[in-house]
């Protein structure tokens, strides 16, 4: 199970996450592409410490909203999106190669990962979309959803398109009974690293997760998501990644 | 000598531009990456459009200045520069190759091109930055500068980056004694379609352009640059290829 | 029955709209505040043009989203929405009064006049920044909305926040039977300036619609909105203003 | 002598200075309009913040540059720069009265400020965007610009467009023998919090202030400007404070 951080999210004169501090545990980053944050410097400077940490790289596309950080879902037409999708991942991926390195992996943003899981359409123009840019090139990137009881569905659909899935879990995000997260508002949401720690163990020692009504499900699970804002996490992070390996 | 136009400027409900009508006419398309027009959808459309006439495709980056469409110089420093120039190419090239196209060259636009014919650091920035995209591939993007009588100079100059140039010249500009283009305002400027098609004459049988002193110049030129904003331009146009063919 | 526009939807160099052949005929322009049309130099300039032709003004705020044109619904909290409406509000108000002008209304533009008449808490979030915007000084600021059978129960819920409504009735849009508007896609919608005049004289003969099922429904109108995208549209209008007068 | 700050710099997502903080100690805060930084629900955040303190407010306009932070110079015309600072005065200016505040005064931002200094027709036409604005209403926002040795020139031309300048200068910059700032990278650039108190108390005390070539000259101040990134900055205004109490 590998760890993935979403990373490059800072904007101009304004930063955010330690990604020098995160760097260095995980194998994955996601990396924003300049619709949701990341302009070009970031970009590049993200891609940069990349490298030398030799972490696997994403693209991390998103709604076009800066000062909404990607948040709030966008009726966006099918084309629309498509568009979207090839323009961010190109950028990524272009720039990356101008570093000496090499995309791998497609993960949508926030609110768009999460229409992504709710709903068809959405999904389907993001596999279509990253599928018309694999057969450009030699590439095939594989897109990160996340883990639910639904993955081997998901994984058919994606077959369709000939895209490969990575299935992401949360050690810092509570499930409940159908697979889906809670809110972080949520009253049962995960709040002590202890807890979070055992959520992670036991996905790795028995690939299930506790939902908080006390069911035990199975995921399949490819990569954990994992978050730097502060210290705190990044302290966490590394003791996540010490139970992993 | 081929003719090249400045495409894809539309942005979002805004169209700008008889992009459909001038293809036909052209060989060179600089195309809007995003920074001064051309959202992602519009650049899908243009790519699909060069296609389908079997134009060469160019990136058109700028300045970051959706607002006053790239004609603003900004003070930008050079590494932030560099990093605009890669991600603009970095897009715009990897949309192409989703289209199966290939990127040829890049043609800075606006206040950028301005400041790259007066500014030796920023010259040197963007080829720098093409020299590193080239590194990335099997590319050899070139890069389009005005013909001016400076231009074995800029090339000796390009060279060092291992950079290919290509001259444009104008054939709805005059020009001044020193080889630089006269302000549309000025009270000498071409004005007459009669006038420009003289000066594409000379330049496809001479090489060389007359001044508004009255002095010949002569000018290597690889690409003639017309404009396609509405029916008369691109009559001008259909007229100009006639004399090119 | 008075008669509105959407007027300062040029953005930077792209135009839209022939304002300045539209300004004569309409007595309400609803002027784009910078979030899905109009930067500043343009607001000045249609403010100029409407103290010129003395037609009335209203602000016409949007989601923020330029390059969707604010048609595209964006999931916003309240106290975005809110924040957003009052900065809107205050910019168009706050120029105006610099050219001796005075704002009179509010229209919501696109996918938020859209939510506004489907949504109550976007409604009520929107009467109330209007009323907060109001209590700050001896203005008051309308809502315009749209005339359905509905709107007696609109005024209801807007006399609480003691904001007035205008209602707006279309030209060239069919109606349902709900009193709701027809896509322009739909089948049946007009297309024929024959029928949109008819539909004109009826509202101010009779007072009602006919729906494209052939019911016949009340409506108030104060406004009727009408556009002015092209030479044909700015003709239409004229006939629109004869039968008006 | 007053101290003002300048505030409401985060947006969306990503925060920048510990605002709440600096409040307490501070006579002016100088708001950001959008255009640099602050979107809406931040201007109101940070508006109510001000109310609570009961501090003056200023709009802190700037060029239309979020992601470089208003940090680079862009060469507008005239006509866009009044339209700008109009809209981004008339922005600040109508949200805080919604919160029944009063605007007093206007400070540019970043590369606005320092072109403001340098350039006459920049300074002049922020002096007419003001004037104008001022007309408009009861109001007579005045101008903050840097306290130099030309302080009483700047009166005579700011005299001609009936506005009131504000004379700021700064506890944490080293000076020229002109009164200019040396650039915050100058090898003797104040770094010490010793030294920075000690050119307030001379500020204070004596009118003055001591170049970095050790030579004396006087300065009008109005006001003191100050910074609030990190809680050793709101240390050092709470120090500032006390020497000016």
């Amino acid at each position: 199970m590998k760890l993935n951080c979403d990373l490059g999210e800072s904007f101009g004169s304004w930063k955010m996450g330690l990604d020098s501090k995160v760097m260095p545990y995980i194998d994955q980053a996601s990396i924003a592409c300049g619709f949701h944050a990341g302009d070009p410097l970031t970009l590049v400077n993200t891609l940069n410490l990349a490298a030398k940490h030799n972490v696997d790289i994403g693209a991390h596309p998103s709604y076009p909203d800066i000062v909404g950080f990607g948040r709030r879902s966008m009726q966006c037409s099918q084309e629309e999106l498509s568009a979207m999708m090839l323009y961010q991942i190109a950028a990524v991926d272009g720039v990356a190669k101008s570093q000496s390195l090499s995309l791998t992996y497609v993960k949508p943003h926030g609110a768009l990962y999460n229409d992504m899981m709710k709903n068809e359409p959405i999904r389907q123009t993001i596999l279509q979309s990253i599928s018309q840019y694999n057969q450009s090139g030699d590439r095939a990137l594989k897109l990160m959803i996340q883990a639910t009881p639904k993955f081997s569905q998901h994984q058919d659909e994606a077959k369709r398109y000939k895209v490969e899935l990575l299935a992401e879990a949360f050690a810092d995000r509570c499930y409940a009974d159908d697979g889906s997260l809670l809110s972080r508002q949520h009253e049962k949401a995960i709040h002590t690293q202890e807890k979070m720690l055992q959520q992670v163990k036991q996905l790795k020692e028995q690939g299930t997760i506790t939902t908080v009504q006390g069911k035990t499900i199975a995921l399949t699970v490819d990569s954990l998501c994992v978050h730097g804002d502060n210290m705190a996490a990044v302290k966490l992070i590394a003791n996540i990644k010490e139970i992993l390996s």
